[in-house]
């Protein structure tokens, strides 16, 4: 019973419906996070992402990647508005207690709440099937903060780090039948299950970028999302999409890179003033490759151009969480 | 498996051990909702709750009754730290989309959120077993809040409302086999779907009241935890326990008044000093009920007295979601 353009037209719906007018709600349903105005010299940011088990993450996945992985998740909404990470709340929910579970589940969110001063200030652990879910709050400095709405004709197209990654991981997990995973599969694995969240990318460039949303449904869906919102359309240079050494070496193919959900890093429209050399600074200081993939345009749609100059038009598939998969 | 002090020490063991130290956490994991020093003039604050089919809620609950909940429940636990709400974000999890379930839950959501201008900023829909979720963000003009930790030997008892409705009406609902619920019955099964969250009496008491809490899992045990946290003990006077009309004429017990959930009332402890006309006059303002229940003393644990000025232990037993029921 699947609803018109799936999950983003029901949040749509029945969120913005829900959606009370109120001050200082800056930002608010739709975007990675809201923005809300609570004092002068900063917004408020506050976003909610919900992880089930089988539909988001495979049952067998360890503990504490799934621990990193909702935070990491709702830490990548946070820079994707340009926001400075605060505060978590965190709602459990398992069929049984589960002492060791808890713990090593515990440990993993500790460690990235840490390396990025993140407190837990809430929770809330209810028995039912197995699911997490984390309310993430942040600061953000500038007032706009990054929006899916700002992408202009004539814009770069740039994203951080590298693409598929995850989507491949994924197969080579499930698929490795009991066997014990290392090397570059690792490599891809660990891309699936401890995404690292680009706050750092999001907070340099919040007074450069003209959008950003994080790649959570795979480049094509999220940036057909910037683009819908901006009114505007955009050919991406298919070659020029970064992959990494270990995701060519284990058969990772453009569907990866392009539809491929769940790698969380960011993807950004900068100003056609903004450099090369200038990014490629940023991306050694941040120890993040930023990779310009594509160009805005002022026609509608989503296009790719290949090696040989031709350029068709790309589905916006990729990850829908009410059309099942993962 | 349970683990010892079930879901209580679960979340002390677990999410405590994740609250990183963070300047401007006033209030944190293990009070009603955390209190966040955000501007000079007021705290931030923010609670989670999470509601699971068959554990949380009846599966055949109307679609707009558990839309109230979900929100009523997180606004409870704003009130029972003095908290005037302001925004919130809301995860549905659905076996599938269902267009019809979703608007109808969506307008009970938003009924209660506009009867309090509470302004829905973010929210994320998922594939998976039923369950909701709501974080609410609220602000307290007071440095401290109402905590659970500030009871003093002496201070009187205080609920706000009638105690037992709900877990009659969850009775009542259960049994009707088919019937359609009217009468005495309805306004019990209201109580349990439709709860009142009772933000005046919280926001009237924030500079008066030594602790509240919200009940949601029977008052023994929800006052059990204000009694530990506060390290005082307490004797209620049984028949003083507000009772409403339809409560008594269908059925209702005393073991419904101190031990049934999920009446989301109030339970303050105020200074002797206050006195009882005060807070008649209080009671009327708020068109809720005041009733003094018994008095906190400096020997540790609970006890009742009943009609005949006996006093024994009461057990301190509730509804704990990980020991499963309701």
């Amino acid at each position: 019973m699947p609803v018109g353009g799936g999950e983003a037209a029901l949040i749509r719906r029945h969120f913005h419906a829900l959606t009370a007018q109120r001050d200082g709600v800056e930002l608010g349903v739709g975007d990675d996070a809201a923005l809300l105005d609570v004092a002068a010299d900063g917004r408020l940011a506050a976003c909610c992402d919900t992880l089930v088990a089988g539909v988001h993450f495979p049952a067998d996945i360890p503990p504490e990647a799934l621990g990193h992985r909702v935070l990491a998740v709702n830490l990548s909404d946070l820079a994707a508005v340009g926001a400075r990470p605060a505060w978590a709340l965190l709602s459990v929910t398992l069929p049984e207690p589960d002492r060791a579970w808890l713990e090593r589940f515990s440990a993993g969110f500790k460690t990235l709440a840490d390396r990025y001063g993140v407190a837990l200030v809430g929770g809330d652990t209810t028995h039912g099937p197995t699911a997490v879910s984390v309310t993430a709050l942040g600061w953000v400095s500038d007032a706009m903060g990054l929006r899916r709405s700002g992408a202009r004709p004539g814009d770069g197209i740039w994203v951080t780090g590298t693409l598929g990654d995850a989507a491949r991981g994924l197969e080579l997990w499930q698929g490795r039948d009991g066997d014990t995973v290392s090397g570059d599969p690792a490599y891809l694995v660990g891309r699936l299950f401890r995404p690292e969240p680009r706050l750092a990318a999001g907070q340099a460039l919040l007074d450069t970028a003209t959008s950003a949303i994080d790649i959570s449904d795979g480049l094509a869906a999220d940036l057909a999302r910037v683009l819908e919102e901006s009114g505007v359309g955009a050919t991406l240079s298919l070659p020029a999409l970064p992959r990494s050494p270990a995701f060519l070496a284990e058969g990772g193919t453009l569907r990866h890179a392009l539809y491929g959900g769940d790698d969380y890093e960011l993807c950004l429209t900068l100003p056609p003033s903004v450099e090369a050399e200038e990014m490629a600074r940023l991306g050694e200081r941040l120890m993040t490759p930023l990779t310009r993939v594509g160009t805005v345009e002022a026609t509608p749609g989503l296009r790719g151009e290949d090696a040989d100059g031709a350029v068709s038009a790309l589905e916006p598939e990729g990850y829908d969480h009410f059309a099942g998969g993962a």
